[in-house]
């Protein structure tokens, strides 16, 4: 994809480390979680439109970040597979919610009829609230050999990035930015760090919490997420101008159709790929004292600011 | 109201306690801890949201169930008061995103506009979203001096009341049942237990599991909430047809427009009357061994049921 080229030179990480490989076993491992996590009991119809979003793939970057933080704190891929699920159901019910009629009006996803358009508005709210409740019972009852004390903190620092305080409250100023040309750098920020950058950091600092990190070391991870959160929106901005209908699985230039305001539109698109790198580089800088345990987090960094979706 | 004298003779329990002045008690200290717990901060919008239907008043049976029942248990209120709150939010989230013009398009609850008639469909979808996020925030953050694995099981209990296998697999069959003449009773039932049964019950179970109730003691409770529950449902239905709108404050007779299947259209009103009275002495005789500790909760399975909201 010669027009998102965003990479950085000389990956500080030995050329063995099979990222393709990493990634493709752990997406195996969570699909495979995912679809026993939820079985269809009665009322058939609710766990299906459930289903329906949660397995309609993707690359299930969340639920790899924490895992992935987990595992490179010393904690095992078992002790956070739960909380990787109830990211991925609380990442499906923020998209289902955003492609209703009454807030985005999306009528594909990932290629695929939004979840309305299959099961109606109706069901389609109460998928969303379904997929919301089960994450954190999801959480509190499958979590195995992890002390309760970091379960529940986990709860609570993943609660607070879906709600008013993050993600909720990122979709609310989003919305009241719409239409409008006088958006500023600081509220379109706003916007990221908290629509789509809270719920990334959630994923790598409940990974941590998890496996017992010290507060000095999810403070790293924190400031590395939220990097890689911004520079993720900001990838997305310059995706929606230059891809295709076709690459993408969704409408695209919506944005500029809407006339909303982005990084590209702010600074030009050169800018926000340059923008998009330092904001890389922090991120990873943030891994140092990790040392080789940090190879797939770093490796992740590039990968999320090169993808393809 | 003539209309709904449903009690139980010679309630079993000294007629010094005083309902009355014991439900405003615990009203007010619920009324308190519910308008400290969602302080309005940025963006305000949501969080106004929030609290317009969050505080828009209402007899707070939910949160007191809950109090009552930890204080049985040799509990305290204050660790019970964050999660007696979270189930008032929960309750909350979902009259909002009941009243939405996708589900049963209210324009009044209470009294008052409801949600999106006041802030709109996209933020109404938001505001219990937020709700529902927080209410998990908060059980998980600001519960004090209880175990930590009670408080997951709290929370896990009460997300499994709130999902698909409780209050949201509950409006899915209401709203599938819909328009049908031929509804069985079981699937009424099956509504009801889910709809309006699955919190009511969680009220009182985690109420119990906080204070550390074993678990033949919180099998009993759960009965008790589940009979009180189906009665509750049951005189909502009586209500539904008896009472005028200005008595509710929302449109009634409502089902009967819809032409809903309810109890008193299956068995006629005299026998939904006597059906009630017997679900409400099947609850109280759950609480038979807790001796005189249950007064609260024997006086609040008449109230419910006699209650003229």
């Amino acid at each position: 994809m010669s027009t998102t080229e965003i990479q950085v030179a000389n990956p500080p990480f030995p050329t063995d480390f099979d990222l393709s490989n990493y990634l493709k076993t752990n997406q195996t491992q969570v699909e495979a979680a995912l679809a026993n996590s939820l079985p269809v009991v009665y009322p058939e119809t609710i766990y299906e439109s459930m289903r329906y979003s949660l397995l309609a793939g993707g690359k299930r970057l969340r639920p790899i970040l924490c895992l992935a933080t987990c595992e490179m704190m010393g904690g095992t891929i078992e002790m956070a597979m739960p909380t990787a699920c109830a990211l991925e159901m609380i990442h499906t019910m923020s998209l289902i919610h955003d492609d209703l009629p009454a807030m985005d009006n999306d009528d594909y996803r990932r290629g695929k009829l939004t979840n309305h358009k299959v099961y109606g508005d109706d069901i389609a709210i109460l998928a969303g609230d379904g997929l919301l409740a089960y994450a954190f019972e999801y959480i509190a009852r499958a979590t195995l050999n992890v002390p309760p004390q970091q379960i529940l903190q986990a709860i609570a620092h993943l609660a607070r990035a879906v709600g008013a305080a993050g993600l909720v409250g990122g979709q609310v100023v989003d919305l009241q930015s719409e239409g409008k040309s006088d958006v500023t750098v600081e509220t379109l920020s706003y916007i990221h760090n908290h629509k789509t950058g809270a719920l990334l950091e959630a994923c790598v600092v409940c990974g941590a919490i998890l496996a017992g990190a010290t507060e000095e070391q999810i403070g790293k991870l924190s400031r590395y997420a939220q990097n890689i959160g911004l520079s993720f929106q900001i990838i997305d901005d310059i995706l929606d101008i230059t891809a295709t209908q076709a690459e993408l699985g969704k409408t695209a230039g919506k944005d500029l159709q809407a006339q909303k305001v982005t990084y590209p539109s702010l600074w030009g698109l050169e800018a926000s790929k340059i923008q998009a790198q330092e904001l890389i580089a922090a991120a990873k800088a943030e891994l140092a004292p990790f040392g080789t345990a940090a190879i797939p987090l770093l490796a992740l960094a590039d990968y999320i600011t090169n993808r393809d979706r």
